[in-house]
């Protein structure tokens, strides 16, 4: 199939790829040449010109978006004044899922079918067999099918229902890996202040082999301390993309309890600041009430 | 290697049967008559009088115990009047670390060397291959590793330092557990609530193939929804075994911060309870000081 695909970053070279490899026929657009030249060498053909890729695709189009969420309204908008009827967009990054069923009522006036595709795996996954999440009408779903099962891993791929319903799932999957990497997180935390000396990797590494633990995030967990025996390295600031924020976000607009992934990004937004206003406040309550010390700030 | 196996429960049964898959020698101890019955059907010798397996053991014995924790004194104090110096005593249930340290040092006065070996992985584990975290004497270790080799899946044995070591690992590993189902758990639940119409059966099966969260818990989810599609014939109530508890007092006794383990915890109480106090003292005080209304416990 034909698939138009627009973005070459990490994620869309390695799906072009992958598309390539499974004999799929690929249009790329980006606005660096650098990555356009790159897809070339694998076959592709390729353009820094979005409406000239738009022009070359055979109708009804299939467009792949690869894209940050803050540039698909303004690539949308750009586009869509050459799109026909039948054509379908599939945004296969991070949006929010209202953000999707919004650009789906958008672009459904002109007859133009949207799609959204969480995609989960990391790069690694897209380039070899990546994880799709997808919502979107039924018709357009039985087109875009092979493209998606070719490109996922096996089992790897579920439509999941109408147009918000895949970055819905992605959205919450990224709530439930916030979870996951928090509890293994502090796992290891547990370990480093024991009496005992373990040896990460190792830990990782029978975690990995028949505990109920078990699981890629522990593999990547080996993976780590395989490079940095004691992570000395790497500061412990958890920084965080918006997925984690929206499902807490979400789950408050479902007046749904969800405490583990809640204070899994609340920890990470505590994990940015040095010092906290928090702390201050409570180390200065300790002292009015129960004359407790406080640690005075160094004036440097 | 000759073992004398003391309980016969599910796991024991099958580790029996997995030591003797390796072609281990397996002399079996279990008050349960039938049990015995059930491991002489595989090759194993087997009594129901704990003394006389100590008795018929070869010298240095190599004793493993996989019973509930709470049986685990009396069935040492009993045997150890019996035992001689060089013998080895595995605890391969799932004992508080601080209660293996202090059997070990029990056992030490009279040249017995006591060992702590967290075992997961389940039931299914123990039969085909075991995940076990290990800590006792070195010397011990030497000779008891081809049993732990043997029975454990590839890789899935870590000999973790001194007494304690291997315990500690095992309460860990369980507390990581609590917050990864726990961040699993709430994932489902904002579907549930959700406007779309989820197969979670499906969901699972494509978290659990080229996802990040992919694992062995999302597996076991898979599994549990192929069975129940909605769960309709379970109750959300969460019971919970001990190691959560003892992970969560050790992070307090460190001085650590563990809120998600610590959260997952507490959940998994307030799961237990169909009203709380807490709950009954908050609608009061809202009461009090706005007039919001309470509802009334109906009388039966």
């Amino acid at each position: 199939m034909q698939v138009g695909l627009i973005g070459l970053g990490k994620m869309g070279l390695n799906i072009g790829q992958n598309l390539l490899d499974h004999g799929h026929e690929v249009v790329a657009y980006d606005i660096n040449l650098n990555t356009v030249e790159e897809i070339k060498k694998y076959g592709a053909k390729g353009t820094t010109d979005l409406l000239k890729l738009i022009h070359s695709l055979e109708k009804p189009r299939v467009l792949w978006m690869m894209i940050p969420h803050s540039n698909v309204d303004s690539v949308i908008n750009e586009i869509t004044p050459f799109l026909n009827s039948g054509d379908i967009v599939i945004e296969a990054g991070n949006s929010h899922y209202k953000e999707s069923i919004r650009r789906y009522n958008q672009l459904k006036e002109f007859g133009i079918s949207f799609m959204d595709a969480g995609t989960s795996g990391g790069v690694e996954g897209a380039r070899h067999g990546a994880c799709y999440m997808i919502g979107g009408d039924p018709e357009a779903w039985n087109i875009v099918k092979p493209v998606f099962e070719d490109t996922a891993v096996e089992k790897g791929y579920l439509y999941a229902g109408p147009i918000g319903s895949g970055h819905f799932l992605k959205m919450v999957h990224n709530g439930i890996e916030y979870g996951m990497m928090a509890a293994i997180g502090e796992g290891f935390e547990l370990l480093e202040k024991s009496e005992f000396d373990y040896d990460y990797e190792n830990v990782a590494r029978v975690w990995n082999n028949g505990s109920v633990i078990r699981s890629w995030l522990m593999d990547l967990t080996e993976q780590a301390f395989s490079k940095d025996a004691n992570l000395e390295e790497i500061k412990g600031i958890m920084h965080s993309s918006g997925e984690g924020k929206w499902t807490v976000e979400t789950a408050l607009e479902l007046q749904t309890a969800a405490p583990i992934i809640a204070m899994s990004l609340m920890m990470r937004y505590r994990s940015t600041e040095e010092d906290t206003f928090t702390g201050k406040v409570v180390a200065a309550l300790r002292n009015e009430f129960g004359g407790h010390s406080v640690e005075k700030m160094t004036t440097s």
